[in-house]
């Protein structure tokens, strides 16, 4: 078995770095490669997801991501920005399950904006549609609208789209997950507007029909964006498209405070997958050796579970994990009054030491 | 001077008559005419919005419109749910500048979800443009998919879209609005994904060189739910799209736990507007004179400000609301132990009485 290592930029190689000594550590059979990806392959090779670092991860049974992007990067042309290589990951090799936990750890309670029992024990796993939708839609670009408000003035668009099949195989992906779970959907679009939602919506409606063990219901978007900040706990699996997705886990990930403890996995249909912290590239904390490596370890775990069939060895790290914070060690994001504050490499080796 | 009444369905009919009876103890000469819509016109007309409505909406100086929308008409096709209604006005009028303030009451910020401290003083002002995106954009609707993933398979689709032109007048209304507060405007889009975006940037950096004295900063809308959550008082003038500003507007609303205080106003390039509460119709309250009329109330306020020139009436009714709220009274979803619990019509009457 092959694991990609793509650390990326900012504090992605310091995290990364720790994720793969608890990997390590726990002996199991399989091969580490690692190649550039984002700004730093961007230095190298003028873009930021090589030939090389495709392949690489193509070929890999599944990939160990860091973060990329940094505001250094801003100026540069779109296909060359740092968050082009995420993008071009997902698209080619199919990752369209993006599982997104939303977790409140009791010991972090106190790190969330919300009223410590709004958000005490919220365990939501949000399934974000990752390659489809806008992000993706073509046609796509700039023109001479001819039409609308305003004939004959510049405008760009962007095609939002999804196919039947498309929607199955997610709707499918979020089911399964909540079977495992409490058997709770909430499917989130926008379909008192939109003529992709309403399909969207139809679909969740057909597929729920093969799962009558469970539960769906629909939500629009404005108002699971509401929802999330009134009473998160209300939800369990959240299943959305690539747009409202992006928005609404990355809310929900704000809510518990701590998403510096956020992993997440996206997955194609081989259960192949990309596996990276929810959290982004730091680059003002980067080098510094204060980033929290917990997310990516434990993302690392994911990967043991999804895509290398070695779910005991998940387990042991994520034990180690709690083990850690039940200790008091903290790094400086979720830091509190009688913690421990530690850098990101004295984390690595708590939880290494846990193991 | 003509207002045009819209109370439409569930709680609007009870909402939009304590508001019109705050009009008219102001003494303030103007004309008012009512009309159905939503559901309530559906009923009646078999059209959510009747060729009559538009035709009053369209000649009155402003719309004072409550809510619309039932779970019982979910199952109609989309052009006649009350929903459409609304959309049908905001294209018809041209209203394309929606102004949602975000405000946290002194006396309710234990209503919030967040702590204390990071809700009390609120103040943001969400401008979302409100006649383009992919709300009106064109094409869309189904079809047979000829490439993506499942060429062949049933797809659906829709347009985003904005003009130059539609991105300067929004801006510009932004811009104005920062001026007469704190002069900061965030512009929050996805240019790091969509073209739409990447114009939207493109012009208000453009637009920006106007406003020498105001500062634009941008963030990605994924961000922006994050830092809502966060740290929302960062924030002061938030401009955005129509799809961003449905869904950042509404998480805003919540955060400050009061929308049922929460007003908005949506105006045309003659200042003509449409008037509403941030709020939805709650059928499941309906009739029952326990909703909370101040959104609206508030709402007219606006009224009077943007559309009718009448700006001192308008304070009037905003000291009337403080006072209120200062001396205890409140409905039941603002209600906390120790305030006196008051319905629908008693909370009208005290704001009349405190004019
Ligand atoms: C970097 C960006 C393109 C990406 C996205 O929008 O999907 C990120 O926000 C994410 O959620 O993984
Ligand atoms: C009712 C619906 C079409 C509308 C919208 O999405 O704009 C509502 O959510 C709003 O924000 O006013």
């Amino acid at each position: 078995m092959k694991i990609a290592v793509l650390p990326g930029d900012g504090i992605g190689t310091e995290i990364v770095a720790e994720a793969v000594k608890v990997l390590d550590v726990l002996d199991l059979k399989f091969e580490t490669e690692s190649a550039l990806v984002g700004g730093a392959a961007y230095e190298a090779h003028g873009h930021p997801l090589p030939e090389s670092t495709l392949k690489l991860a193509k070929e890999a049974d599944a990939v160990l991501f860091g973060a990329v992007g940094d505001w250094k990067y801003d100026k540069l042309d779109r296909p060359l920005r740092p968050e082009q290589a995420i993008l071009g990951l997902r698209k080619n090799l199919g990752l369209f399950a993006n599982f997104r936990p939303a977790i409140c750890y009791e010991e972090l309670v106190g790190a969330s904006s919300l009223k410590p029992e709004l958000i005490a024990g919220l365990d939501i796993l949000i399934i974000r549609e990752l390659t489809g939708d806008i992000y993706f839609g073509q046609p796509r670009g700039r023109r001479v609208a001819t039409d609308g408000h305003f004939p004959g003035a510049e405008e760009a668009f962007d095609t939002m789209r999804y196919s039947r099949p498309e929607i199955e195989r997610i709707a499918r992906v979020a089911f399964d997950a909540a079977r495992k779970r409490s058997k709770r959907v909430t499917s989130v679009d926008k379909n008192n507007v939109l003529e992709t939602s309403q399909l969207w919506k139809d679909v969740m409606l057909d597929v729920a029909k093969e799962y009558p063990d469970v539960e769906l219901d629909h939500m629009l978007v404005d108002n699971a964006a509401m929802q999330l900040v009134k009473a998160p706990k209300k939800f369990d699996v959240v299943v959305t498209g690539n747009m409202f997705g992006d928005i609404l886990s990355d809310e929900a990930a704000m809510l518990t405070g701590s998403i510096g403890m956020l992993p997440s996995a996206s997955l194609n249909s081989s259960n192949q997958g990309l596996y990276e912290p929810s959290h982004g590239s730091a680059p003002d904390i980067a080098g510094k050796g204060v980033a929290n490596p917990l997310a990516t370890i434990l993302s690392a775990a994911m990967m043991l579970r999804f895509s290398l069939n070695q779910p005991e060895a998940a387990d042991r790290i994520e034990s180690a994990v709690k083990q850690v914070l039940a200790s008091g060690l903290r790094t400086g994001d979720i830091w509190s009054e009688g913690t421990k504050r530690v850098g990101t490499r004295e984390m690595g080796d708590a939880v290494v030491a846990a193991i």
